[in-house]
């Protein structure tokens, strides 16, 4: 196990646990350790690496919560499969978030939005397409549309991409998109304009129209959005 | 401060640091915690939540890491700006995601790769675009483009978006959509095509085209990995 850290962090602002950690996971790495793999315990790690095993027991929390390792009964340590968008669920606090961060994540929600199309039309099916049309021909009866109508009409677009970590990511990012869109729009709110595209132009071109006309009509969509953005 | 996870995990699998760590996420979020507030240190909150002081420190410590809180000479611990794509960067190793993460990460790179023509029409300025020219003008001279060189061009084009977190997920993403790519291609590597769309048609639309034949010429660039795409 070497103790370089990899990750081109300046040195003198590592403590012992950020190094033992790092040389965990460069040490996993290294040896290419796959899920299941067993793993020395605390107590040779803090031997082989003559650090405490408070300092070992910290850095192993860390990869805990990070899914890298568990234990299990009678196995002892092992590596584990972890969930890429568990840690990053727990820092997207809205209040905490540099202001730069959340105009990005606001921009990544309509990057991430305009690049489906080709994913929702090679996997739509016939079902999702019913379901899809259940929400937008009750939409359609709304005289205007609430956060949870667009919530449940975009997370139906997320669910027919397939990809479950998109999906995911995509509901992780709603909430600062929120809040930036929110920050963004004049006092007293946004003007309630009617849609020039709505939910159901979007519904009828995914099922008849194509790929190219889904894009085209999603970006009018979401021009609200893409008008708050600048140059 | 309430031990409540806002989670919905699992109670039974919630280790003792596990419940501390939740519970002061959750006292940050419900106090409304701003970067710099300072915050009760180690001996408090173990003392309220009636835990050792180990648990505490390690809880501490996965926050730690997480960005969300650090240490200032003569301030004590206060809250601080997590940057939200750190976690995420040390899970992605290839080796231990999933192969259902690896293949949505495959794909999320392509929903990226196609969602950015807006923002790269939006913020293209006469000095990026030279610059790009340099690139494709040098490789069009190129008999193959090697990975670097497809790293140089896209990663560009990242750069125009004007996006920083964007673009850090992107080139965190390129290892992982590389790996996917490598392993589902037949043995001995794909054919070497000739690109139906090279850099430079890309070069040139963004220069003088219009946005949506951007995103039809990048379509049709990405080919050889949509095909790939099971519906």
């Amino acid at each position: 196990m070497n103790t370089k850290s990899g990750l081109l962090e300046p040195l003198e602002s590592l403590s012992m646990t950020d190094r033992v950690e790092n040389s965990l996971r460069e040490f996993f790495t290294e040896n290419a350790f796959k899920p299941g793999d067993p793993l020395p315990n605390e107590q040779e790690i803090a031997q082989r690496l003559n650090v405490s095993r408070n300092v070992v027991r910290e850095a192993l929390s860390r990869l805990r919560m990070l899914g890298m390792i568990e234990t299990r009964p009678r196995r002892g340590m092992v590596m584990a499969q972890p969930d890429p968008l568990a840690s990053i669920e727990k820092v997207l606090n809205p209040l905490i978030l540099s202001q730069s961060s959340l105009n990005d994540i606001f921009e990544l929600r309509l990057i991430l939005e305009m690049g489906i199309a080709d994913f929702l039309f090679a996997r739509k099916t016939a079902k999702a397409l019913d379901e899809l049309e259940l929400i937008v021909e009750k939409q359609k009866k709304l005289p205007l549309l609430s956060k949870e109508d667009e919530i449940e009409f975009h997370g139906k677009l997320y669910d027919m991409t397939g990809n479950e970590t998109f999906q995911r990511f995509q509901s992780l990012l709603f909430p600062v998109f929120e809040h930036v869109f929110t920050s963004l729009s004049k006092p007293g709110g946004h003007a309630v304009i009617k849609d020039p595209v709505s939910h159901y132009d979007l519904f009828k071109i995914l099922k008849e129209g194509t790929s190219e006309e889904f894009q085209q009509a999603m970006r009018i969509h979401l021009s609200v959005y893409y008008n708050t953005i600048k140059a």
